[in-house]
């Protein structure tokens, strides 16, 4: 029954990434949220059952994509198990301090974890931002082509979605 | 610039209720997402800002409703500040256990919060859900009418908004 309800509520996309001593790691995420802009805190969620979480777990930075949906093939190939997500050298480029950012996201925002809290069969992680940069901003009151996950789906936000 | 980042970041939308010894409280969250499926396990966050931040931190249960685009009203009524949520008698009830359930959201999850943390001016919170109901079931496969925040704006998902 917890999984019925949360089947219907949607969420935002990201992706996340990091560098460890074994190469870079990558996985989707949509528990993204910002919760304090004074510092700027991000929080996310990293299930065990995700093949990059020890290295996001033991990183003390990280970049966070968020993606529009221009972006999905950014969050699917996050979201695959079983693959190389960084075998296409021609996407994607280390930062100067170390970790693997995709070309052409919205934005990505680099931070440093500064606390971990369990939670059942995942961890919850609060990152402070330190570097952000982003590709295609989106103006006050405008929709921004946004990226929505709910129920196994891909859903793109526009004036027509638009409620009122 | 952190702030233009997560402008354009979508969210779902949530109603948290509690019972507190001055009466019920509520707050609209965009933060709410599921971290674990056994146990049962939501997290959000809690901006010490609102003014139902202190009885919600202090409340040992709560009551988390899962909105779709027919619950606006209650989205609208749990932003808003300086009214009070519970003043029509006829959109809500307590359950026997006394947390506030405002009639006709699409689902609502009862919770025993389990974990809090620090994260600058919020908190995030870890609840175990123990009571689920569901309003309105979300089929494998489909929409649901999901009800999405973005830039301040509501926005529903729909066959038109489906990717591919």
């Amino acid at each position: 029954m917890f999984k019925s309800v949360f089947r219907g509520h949607p969420s935002g996309v990201a992706v996340i990434t990091a560098q460890s001593e074994a190469g870079p790691v990558a996985l989707t995420a949509s528990s993204v949220s910002s919760v304090s802009v004074d510092p700027p805190l991000l929080i996310f969620s990293v299930s065990s059952l995700s093949s990059a979480a020890p290295a996001i777990l033991n990183a003390s930075t990280i970049v966070v994509h968020l993606l529009d949906a221009d972006d999905i093939a950014i969050a699917q190939l996050g979201a695959t198990s079983g693959v190389d997500r960084f075998a296409d050298t021609t996407t994607w480029a280390p930062l100067p301090t170390g970790e693997p950012v995709y070309a052409g996201s919205r934005a990505w925002v680099r931070c440093a974890i500064v606390s971990r809290m369990d939670a059942g069969g995942s961890t919850v992680i609060a990152a402070h931002a330190v570097q952000a940069h982003i590709d295609r901003d989106v103006e006050a009151g405008t929709h921004g082509n946004a990226l929505v996950y709910q129920n196994r789906s891909w859903h793109r936000l526009s004036e027509e979605s638009q409620l009122g």
